[in-house]
């Protein structure tokens, strides 16, 4: 080993798009902690300490609750793989893309796949998914995603959670862009199955997907007649490793590091609290881009707290308008997928980053960005908004 | 957000396992740079650069080149559920625990799998497994362990990369305990599919895979007629996002990193003075294990520079012996797997942990750690012996 040069380091980004988000800098500062073994003493306390925490962020007792190695969409497969098996009846709600992507992820698994598609900005309809969940008959799974990333629209899930347990069905629960940020209680709305990341509201890097089964889906697991296929990702060697420290995989150290750190963090603010804070910053985000006349793509009843997909205006260059925040602000928002894309920007406000601050920056440099493609506002009228509902909702 | 309460500290443990390994202070540190978003222009470039430098440490040009966002085992299940179809033939040679697992994950992608099972501590055997390519017919793919870690054996692979291509098959290698501290030569030896973990000789923490694709291997994922099983390790989407940034899914940033970092350091010490360096340390500390009278699992001509698993002599009892080494010294070190469960020690000198240091401090924590149970050896005979061995190979 002969020269250590320096790292040259990079500009620091304001991440306002739909995730990886800013991690607090105790955050950051736990992954540096010195490696422990995966089975040193010391790491399986972490690990509980990890698995309680995580309970509590899911609002959950489950026993098979932890974090899959790997980012959310390991998680969605995780959650699919192990409960479908070759032949059984699906049904999931479309209402975006990352629905979509869960019923690709189900067909993968060998699975009848039904889909329920919703229009653009909509939550998924009890009603629609419940036709679909009587004319599929003996669904195994309804799968729906709680915060529809692509879109920044949210589902109310105890409604279709009675519909799935109607039918005898498990519930599979998206909860990448709401956990730790958005309401959700796992267990007093009946969720069988529930996913989600670290780099969003959850405030860790990007590199885990948190995870929690119901006993009902533990028991459809162990009622399997066929193997999981996938061998990494499955629940039931996952599981013996977490209680019983019996050898799966080499568990990524230092990201748990960072996600006990991140979970301590929302332990300390409070979950309700952080729920609201996430809230009140998106509230008074939504009034200011109202007030510079633009549109949000999701329906009134339906916005997230998390985030927000804003319709660029006509006469907008959408990637224009992104680049000039990355270079000229250092802000990094994030395009439109599938229907959307160069048509919308998808704005987070998750996590450390849900700030007063974050939310009168990125409208300010919003204004700025729209100007210099010739949308006019009236001078900080989008700032100036957010302030006032700021006064009135302290 | 209220208290900050600093995390309590974790004593500092010397990883001398089968892994994860300690780490250059270095690549703990760039976990800590800011986080970017996964499609951020700064961001690609670490990605270039991340590719360029698994290439030097692969020794190969192959084009997808790129570390898979879960720990080795997701490495070996993408080689193996991109390559087989159901139905396919497969042939795996098992010397040890993670041969079996090799064809377990094989299994899994619906392929009929033939084993040809090997004697514990053997390398694998050419001629054993060309009889079993040949009386299979039309085999598909042959697995194979490069460095076997639950017994420190190796096996040297250009002989079976002619008897899988003789076949018109594809080799698939497992370099979890080779990459970058066991020769590897992916273009020259012939080898299709490689996979291998951050946390061994590469020297950054738990996380990723690194992986790399021949151009036959390619060819032979597209042409498949099915899907691949696995959406979240379908190389067809990554290597998208690798060379075209299309998005799949949030790459692990701050693992990237480190694995940057780690992959860096290996290019500053050189590559093959690093896998001289694991040979010459491999070599002083098993004649240290010779003089204290302990036998090694490996057979002579075997034997890994990364990794000696140790028969624990009777009378010994394994896990206590492991136990003193991580209260009285520090160090931990791994038991046996599979059938040398209870009856072997494996130690890893790997990565940033291949010193003389380490050599010399694990061969008198042994001597300590044997002693307690009345193992006597003369004192100081396995430090002396190592210094004798480092004083003719220097």
């Amino acid at each position: 080993m002969t020269q250590h040069s320096a790292s040259p380091v990079h500009p620091f980004r304001l991440l306002l798009g739909a995730g990886p988000s800013n991690v607090h800098p105790r955050v950051l500062q736990a992954m540096t902690a010195p490696l422990l073994g995966h089975l040193d003493p010391h790491f399986l306390s972490v690990m509980d300490e990890t698995r309680g925490l995580l309970r509590h962020v899911f609002q959950t007792e489950n026993a098979v609750t932890l974090p899959i190695s790997g980012t959310g969409t390991a998680g969605m497969e995780a959650s699919m793989v192990n409960i479908l098996e070759p032949g059984d009846a699906c049904v999931v709600a479309v209402n975006g893309y990352f629905g979509q992507r869960l019923s690709e992820i189900a067909e993968r698994s060998g699975a009848n796949v039904v889909q329920v598609p919703h229009e653009t900005g909509k939550p998924a309809d009890p009603d629609r998914v419940r036709d679909a969940v009587v004319k599929a008959g003996n669904v195994k799974a309804v799968g729906v995603v709680h915060a529809e990333t692509s879109t920044g629209a949210g589902t109310p899930l105890k409604d279709i959670a009675d519909v799935a347990h109607e039918a005898g069905a498990l519930l599979v629960v998206d909860a990448v862009t709401s956990l730790g940020g958005v309401e959700l209680r796992v267990d007093e709305w009946g969720v069988d199955v529930c996913y989600s990341c670290t780099q969003k509201c959850v405030g860790a890097p990007p590199g885990l997907a948190p995870l929690t089964l119901s006993p009902r889906a533990m028991d459809a697991l162990q009622s399997r007649k066929s193997k999981v296929q996938s061998f990494y990702l499955d629940l039931t060697e996952l599981s013996s490793y977490w209680d019983r420290r019996a050898y799966h995989h080499t568990a990524p150290i230092s990201m748990i590091f960072a996600l006990r750190e991140a979970l301590r963090l929302i332990a300390e603010e409070g979950l309700e609290a952080r729920w609201e804070r996430h809230e009140r910053n998106a509230s008074a985000f939504r009034a200011g881009l109202t007030a510079m006349g633009l549109d949000v793509v999701a329906d009134a009843e339906a916005r997230l707290p998390s985030l927000t997909a804003i319709l660029s205006p006509d006469g907008v260059d959408e990637a224009q308008a992104r680049r000039h925040l990355l270079d000229r602000h250092g802000i990094e928002v994030s395009g439109g997928l599938g229907p959307l894309a160069g048509k919308a920007w998808r704005v987070g406000l998750m996590g450390h980053n849900s700030t007063r601050a974050n939310v009168l920056t990125s409208l300010g440099a919003l204004e700025d960005a729209l100007g210099e493609q010739g949308y006019e506002t009236q001078a900080g009228a989008g700032v100036a908004a957010a302030q006032r509902a700021y006064l009135g909702a302290d």
